[in-house]
C-alpha cells in the first residue's frame, strides 16, 4: 500500500485509527474458548465488528509467540483473513525486530513474503544495515520505533549528547536518509503528546504509528495538536481499550463500540484538516 | 542453569564455545530435503557432530520465522532435542526481542515457558521495563545487546554524550542494576577487540556472548585477550563458519573439525586461566 492509497482510506474512512490486536488466551471471553481455535475466533469477530471504524490493524507478534505453535497460526490465520476480507486495510505487524543485515532478512522474508503484511516495527539500536533489508521490499513499510510510549522510553531515547540532541532525534535524523516517506514511519509514544512537536520539525512529511492512547493514557487531541500534517500522517492504535472493552458474549459489540467513540472523535479533526 | 554451572561446564570441556543454529533451508546440504524435515535433520547432525566441542548453541530465532509455520515446528524440535540429549548445553534463543512491559511478558513465556531455552537476547532500546519481563524467571538468562558486531553499531551505539560516555557504557551501567551477574549477559561482538577493555571497566564479572567470530572476521585471540576474566567470562559464537563448512554428504563432519579447531584454540586460553 502507497502512502496516498493509505490517505485515501483516511479521508474515506474518516478514521486513522489502528486496531491492535494483542490477544491474550487469558483475556478473551470464556465462550469462546470451545472453539477450536478461540484465537482466531476472538480476532475475526473484532475485526468484523471495528473494520468500519478503523484503516489499520496491528497484531502485535509477541501475544502469538507466547501461545507457541497454536498461536502462530492463529496468527498467520489473522493476517490470511484481514488480506482477504479487507485488503483496503494497512497490517502491521508489530514485532521490533532487528538484527545484522543477513538476519533482518530473515525477518524481512518472514513478515513481507510469508505472513505478506504491509509493514513491520522495527528497533534501531543496530543501525541502517539492520534497517535497510526490510526496507528492500516495494511498497512495503518499516515502522521504526523512535519515542516509545512507556517509562524505559526515558532510560536512552531521551539521552542527550554534547549538542543537546537527545537519541531519539538522531534516529529520526540519521534514519530518514535510509528510506523514502513512502517506506518508513516511526513509533512515537502518545504518552508524550508535547513531543510531537520537536519530532515534526525532523520529520514533517512521515507517518507516525501513536500507541499509548486509551489503555496506557495518551490523549488523542494532543497528538493531533503536535502530530498532525497535511496528509494527516498519523495512524494511532488502540489495543487493549478496545479489545477487551467487554468480557462477555457481547464483546464484539463493545469493541464496535469503543472503536467508533474514536472514530467520531477523528472524523472532526480530520474535517479541520481539509477545510 | 547457573553461572557456575555454566563455568564448570567450560572447564569441563575445555570450551566456551557457542554454536549459532543460523540454519537457512537455501544452504544445506541438497540430500536434507529428501527428509520430512530437512531443518531439523540439518540440526540434529550439526548438533551431534559438535556437542563435545562447544558448550552452547543459539538458534537464530529470524531464520526459522522466515521459512513459516514449518520453521517454528523446527525451532521446536530442536529446542527439545537439546534439552533432553544435552540437558548441559546453555540454549540461547537468539531473537533480539524488547517491548512495552505486557509485550515483553508474553515473549518470555514465549522463551522460558513455552521453549524453555536457558537465555533470550534482548534489544535495550526501549529500557528498563521492557527488560525487567524477561528477568522475573528463575535460572533465565537475559542477554542484554551492548555493542554489536555489524557496521551499524557505529550508527548510534558509539554516539557519546557530554561527558564522551558511548551509548553502550550507557546501556551496560544502567542494566547491570537491573539483575544480577547470574542473571544477565551482554552482546559484545567480536570485530570490536579492543573495546572490550572499555567494556570490562564497568561490567568485570559479567559473561559476554561475543559473535563475530568467522565469518564477521572478529579474532578470537582479541577476544580473550581483553575480555576473559576469572570465571571465563565469555561465550564465542560461531555460526556460518562452523555449519556451513561444507555443503556435501560429510557437512556435519566438516562442522566437527571447524568446532573442534576453535576448541583446541579455546582450551590453550583455559589452560592460562587456571594457571
Amino acid at each position: 500500500m502507497t502512502r496516498e492509497q493509505l490517505f485515501e482510506n483516511i479521508l474515506k474512512k474518516k478514521s486513522f485509527l489502528c486496531v491492535g490486536l494483542d490477544t491474550d488466551i487469558d483475556k478473551i471471553p470464556a465462550h469462546l474458548l470451545e472453539n477450536n481455535d478461540p484465537i482466531f475466533a476472538f480476532n475475526k469477530a473484532i475485526i468484523d465488528a471495528t473494520a468500519k471504524y478503523c484503516v489499520a490493524y496491528k497484531p502485535n507478534s509477541a501475544f502469538y509467540e507466547g501461545m507457541g505453535i497454536d498461536g502462530e497460526y492463529a496468527l498467520d490465520k489473522t493476517v490470511e483473513y484481514l488480506r482477504l476480507k479487507y485488503p483496503e486495510h494497512f497490517i502491521i505487524l508489530d514485532a521490533k525486530r532487528g538484527d545484522i543485515g543477513n538476519t533482518s532478512d530473515m525477518y524481512a522474508k518472514s513478515a513481507f513474503k510469508q505472513m505478506k503484511v504491509n509493514a513491520i516495527t522495527v528497533a534501531p539500536y543496530m543501525g541502517e544495515d539492520s534497517v535497510k533489508p526490510f526496507l528492500a521490499y516495494q511498497n512495503k513499510w518499516v515502522i521504526l520505533l523512535a519515542l516509545t510510549s512507556n517509562m524505559g522510553s526515558q532510560d536512552f531515547q531521551m539521552i542527550a549528547d554534547a549538542n543537546g540532541e537527545r537519541l531519539f532525534e538522531k534516529v529520526l535524523k540519521k534514519s530518514k536518509e535510509w528510506g523514502t516517506t513512502d517506506q518508513l514511519m516511526y513509533v512515537v509514544g502518545a504518552t508524550q503528546g508535547s513531543m510531537f512537536a520537536d519530532i515534526r520539525k525532523i520529520v514533517p512529511d512521515h507517518f507516525l504509528l501513536v500507541p499509548g492512547v486509551g489503555a496506557q493514557g495518551g490523549s488523542l487531541a494532543e497528538v493531533v495538536k503536535y502530530g498532525m500534517n497535511k496528509q494527516c500522517g498519523l495512524l494511532v492504535n488502540a489495543s487493549r481499550s478496545i479489545i477487551y472493552a467487554d468480557n462477555g458474549l457481547d464483546f464484539a459489540f463493545a469493541a464496535a463500540s469503543e472503536a467508533k467513540k474514536i472514530q467520531e472523535e477523528m472524523a472532526i479533526y480530520l474535517a479541520d484538516l481539509q477545510r
